[in-house]
């Protein structure tokens, strides 16, 4: 069967979305580069041009879901400048960006709790750094503004949001247990929290 | 070497110990009874006496980690009796008891992470529920003394505070990331956030 060879960027792309596929169902660890080749339908030499190992796949695949998860908060808050709205609207979302970003998470969730591979454990690190770095722009902001309470440090309150929302992945995602009414109340439990 | 024969509860309970850490090592997917047999120096049939799969060695850990994860709370929480001070010392006394009780802690977290194993996942389910039914009665008693906001369920809450538990695990334990004022200024927060 005669099939158009990618351009490199389209077929990065794709080895990307293979293999973030291949370790959300088999785990990091025992997912092998030949696998990956294969399910792409690619030699593993075409492969190693894009990527120079598995690591840097793994590097890529949490790259990318970086900046799909600031992508999907920045459309979220769209205009909105009140910081209380813009976490609100950011927490309510999250189940369904979560759904949207299942598969990536998925990785990085079983990687973050396996994993004893530096180069891994530094890109989930950077991750969590970001999106933390980002969450705290917002307390402060709303510090700033007077709107939320000013004596706590707001880079370790953005960490109490990350801890949350990353348990609350690590129940839904894999023993589907949560309660119905558990993300309205715990924003409103959290932006309470908050207040001055 | 002659060897005293071990009874069968300690038997029992070192196979147990043995598993726990072979599992924290290579985890739960990689892991097989035969060389969990070899580390404890007994057969495989002597295994399977008193454990008839992986799975039922795995719920045998589960099972005395969530004793084990109550016992600390009662112990810290001795004849207290106000709900908010309660919660406090918990919220407080987390990192240590996470260290004394890591590599089960580390266990649970990556068959969470990674296993689709139904028995496996039951007894994690089992796990959570039991710890968040103990939380949910502290805030209940709080809600029902007038401590707490009463317009909250209690469940809901408890459930908030057990993905911010088990977010804070996988952070700390796999890539250490953590601000050294978070622990005190979390507990802070949340309780500001429980207050009517």
């Amino acid at each position: 069967m005669a099939r158009t060879r990618m351009k490199a960027p389209q077929r990065r792309e794709q080895l990307i979305e293979v293999a973030t596929r291949l370790f959300a169902r088999s785990g990091y660890n025992a997912t092998t580069t030949a696998a990956i080749a294969k399910a792409a339908r690619v030699t593993e030499p075409v492969l190693y041009r894009h990527f120079k190992s598995k690591q840097a796949m793994f590097v890529a695949i949490v790259r990318r879901l970086t900046r799909q998860m600031l992508e999907y908060w920045e459309k979220r808050i769209g205009d909105e400048q009140d910081p209380a709205r813009c976490l609100q609207l950011l927490g309510l979302s999250f189940p369904d960006q979560l759904k949207k970003l299942e598969q990536a998470n998925h990785v990085l969730n079983g990687a973050l709790a396996t994993s004893r591979d530096r180069t891994v454990q530094a890109v989930m690190r950077e991750y969590f750094r970001t999106l933390v770095g980002y969450l705290s722009q917002i307390i402060k902001s709303g510090q700033d503004a007077g709107t939320f309470r000013s004596d706590l440090n707001p880079v370790a309150l953005a960490w109490q949001f990350a801890y949350l929302g990353l348990g609350y992945e690590m129940i839904t995602l894999n023993i589907g247990e949560t309660e119905a009414a558990g993300v309205e109340e715990s924003v409103d439990f959290l932006l309470r929290g908050l207040k001055p």
